[in-house]
């Protein structure tokens, strides 16, 4: 039994290969996060996806390229991979969602659109922009319904403070002060184009837009802005946080529970023809 | 140790004793149900509001009264109930709220207020509405992020009929045909407020409200436009449903992951002042 060469990040599929695009949806709890690890008894999204479709090629092994490598606890609606199939497996779109969900029951990881793609499309490489949502719930008792899908934070937050603070986070900056230490991107240099807070009832929601993120950015961004929300920093102590470029000038990092990956953008949208 | 009577429905607090309205959020799955039931190794809502009670008044039984009696699965962001607490038990709004949810804890059930009401105000019997939500899941895949809180349809739903032929439900009417079996209620005859369907995206979102509902009333209804939105049923076979006054000649029970109950009326609201 041959096996499709594994893809690497920027290349194009191989004329072996007939490569797939995936939207999908996941709950984050109980993985480690989107990418498969040594430690073989921990979860990875990406492991669930391509044991699924190893099941769904009858073996043949399949690699993936994710466009935005969530943490643990992290969540997606619109998360996008790709997948490269052996060329000589003809499957439709909807056998391909539908057998990759199969597969993956009953983990909460789903495959809402399959899309074949040409070679030269790459989930990561052609990715244009990301979003994010956090949402914060800002209420005296614990989450009941939303448990591991919202921070909750009790002092009550200021979300148009937070709007205002954040603003000065939008634009090209070096984003030192909001990067995780561990971050292994090259540049700490990353454009904004939107940061937007808003108060919906009883939460508070930040929506994140960038071509790309830096590793915990969103996540930085947030717990520093929980801290303006609840009055212990004034709003301008988050643009002299970024000036400092110095990770102990910025914020703690928010839990991973309120943080999803909302939307991947791409000149060639797949999922939109 | 003294013990507070046990309240009885309809009743009026006695003097010696304290009553309070809590307005709670609950996510269903994995109890029976609001109502204690004999079987001790199975919790309900009320057998954990009730012992959360107790740990906070030092061991004294505290009964509660509902306004609505939810099924297994069936979730609350707006569930009310009083607690009868023995009157030399003196507490603060805060302390009722966050005492009851410190006790309920790990289980995703919590108090979003407390308040204390007089003697005369109950409930089950002060209220004058209920407001239910059914949320279906209308897509190919299956729910990852809202697994047990929609029922998942994969046929294409047309919200627009079932919104038509939901309106002859709406009015006084015998809704034998929309009834449990095993409904101990008096009277068929309920009077619906309001009964519409709406889709949200992939959502199909029914919002019903009525002074009170029967024994399964919210679900069965759901169950029979479902078969009206996948164009099973004609719209006019809803009303013909509902006047043969036999529970045959509805549709079938739409399972309890759906259904939430976002709301009571009262004319005294305890949480609105």
């Amino acid at each position: 039994m041959s096996e499709a060469p594994p893809a690497r990040p920027g290349d194009a599929a191989p004329p072996s290969v007939c490569r797939w695009a995936v939207l999908m949806e996941y709950d984050g709890r109980g993985f480690i996060g989107w990418q498969r690890q040594q430690a073989e008894h921990l979860t990875s999204i990406q492991g669930l996806l391509e044991d699924a479709a190893k099941n769904l090629t009858a073996g043949r092994i399949v690699r993936s390229i994710t466009a935005g490598r969530t943490d643990a606890g992290v969540h997606a609606s619109g998360q996008v991979a790709h997948l490269d199939f052996p060329a000589d497996v003809t499957l439709s779109s909807a056998t391909v969602r539908d057998g990759l969900n199969f597969y993956m029951k009953p983990h909460p990881v789903v495959v809402l659109m399959a899309r074949p793609v040409l070679p030269h499309w790459n989930a990561r490489f052609s990715a244009c922009s990301r979003a994010y949502r956090y949402r914060i719930l800002n209420r005296a008792a614990r989450p009941a319904l939303e448990e591991g899908h919202v921070w909750h934070v009790r002092a009550p937050l200021d979300a148009d403070v937070m709007h205002t603070a954040a603003q000065s986070l939008v634009g090209r900056h070096d984003f030192t002060s909001f990067r995780a230490s561990a971050c292994q991107a090259r540049s700490p240099v990353r454009s904004i184009d939107r940061l937007d807070v808003r108060r919906e009832g009883e939460y508070v929601v930040i929506e994140a837009q960038a071509r790309s993120f830096l590793h915990h950015q969103v996540r930085n961004m947030a717990g520093t802005l929980k801290l303006v929300g609840e009055g212990r920093w004034a709003p301008e102590r988050v643009e002299q946080a970024l000036a400092a470029r110095d990770r102990r000038a910025g914020g703690p990092t928010a839990p991973p529970e309120g943080l999803c990956l909302t939307g991947v953008g791409y000149e060639e949208n797949p999922f939109h023809r």
